[in-house]
């Protein structure tokens, strides 16, 4: 099975995504410099709530990388596959939608 | 108005905020390495739903300090000031809710 | 307690809520026909989003009245009353956050 | 493009979501009584929480059951359609994770 298992994110992508993770790594520094300089609560919140937003837009992408390829190619495919892969991203989109 | 800007974060809870910003800042990095080396999509998405859970635990325990600390003393004081703090709290809850 | 616990709702945005709440249950009957007529599923969810949407809305709204009338209240009578107001609101937006 | 936006709610799910909407009809017409009746804002707070829930419920077994049906028998078709169908679920997925 681990072969169904490799990454399905194309090279082009994989520069973006490190960049978008990097970028979201320097805001939770950025955080740390406002929490050690006693910033502003709602500041601080709204900060917080930028972040969010990024790391959202990092699982949605994912996610649909995820179902363009791993789904699709795993349908095509057929067998019990594609269920299994049906199962583990409506699992992932849950655990989204929930967090 | 400065002086009402100020933090209300105890410095008992600024080492928890700041212990727990720096575990969100590693996930950050954990997951530009799994990025790097290609992993399986959906184990990647895992990681960001636990960060994501993770920055709205922070978010919830910022704002909890600010609604007893910051929104009452406005209350306490009386004027003006009360009413700014409630309108700047609701729009916090609100960029929290839809993010 | 019992004292503390009426609605802090005024009257003016009571019609409000209400008017709300019965366009959210009109929305909860034309799910209702979309199913028996056998929809578009990304239609039905379409309109899933907006009633949640409403919804969180109609949340964010009597959050935002129960901060400024009950807890302000709270918070000047003095007391213990206060931080139980607070940490009572709290857990109320941690739920919508993660509902 | 009509065939393939048919409903692909199995009949035996078909009643299931009937019957959802319909406890979720009735907890918005509880919600116009709490209102009616000036119950406690936290309380109908909590109330509007299940509510949101369960429609977050909902939404999830729909798209569950659409990728299982529709963006699987539209990947094996081959063709655009398939990915058209991707951009579509994705689309609903990323209005559910923010609404």
């Amino acid at each position: 099975m681990s072969e169904h298992r490799h990454s399905y994110i194309a090279n082009k992508s994989k520069d973006d995504y490190l960049k978008r993770l990097r970028r979201i790594e320097g805001q939770a520094r950025g955080l740390q410099r406002m929490v050690e300089e006693e910033q502003y609560c709602i500041d601080i919140l709204t900060q917080v709530s930028a972040m969010t937003k990024a790391l959202q837009a990092v699982s949605l992408s994912l996610l649909d990388e995820h179902l363009g390829h791993c789904v699709v190619e795993a349908a095509r495919a057929g067998g019990p596959e594609a269920e299994v892969k049906i199962k583990e991203a409506s699992d992932a989109i849950a655990r989204l939608v929930r967090s």
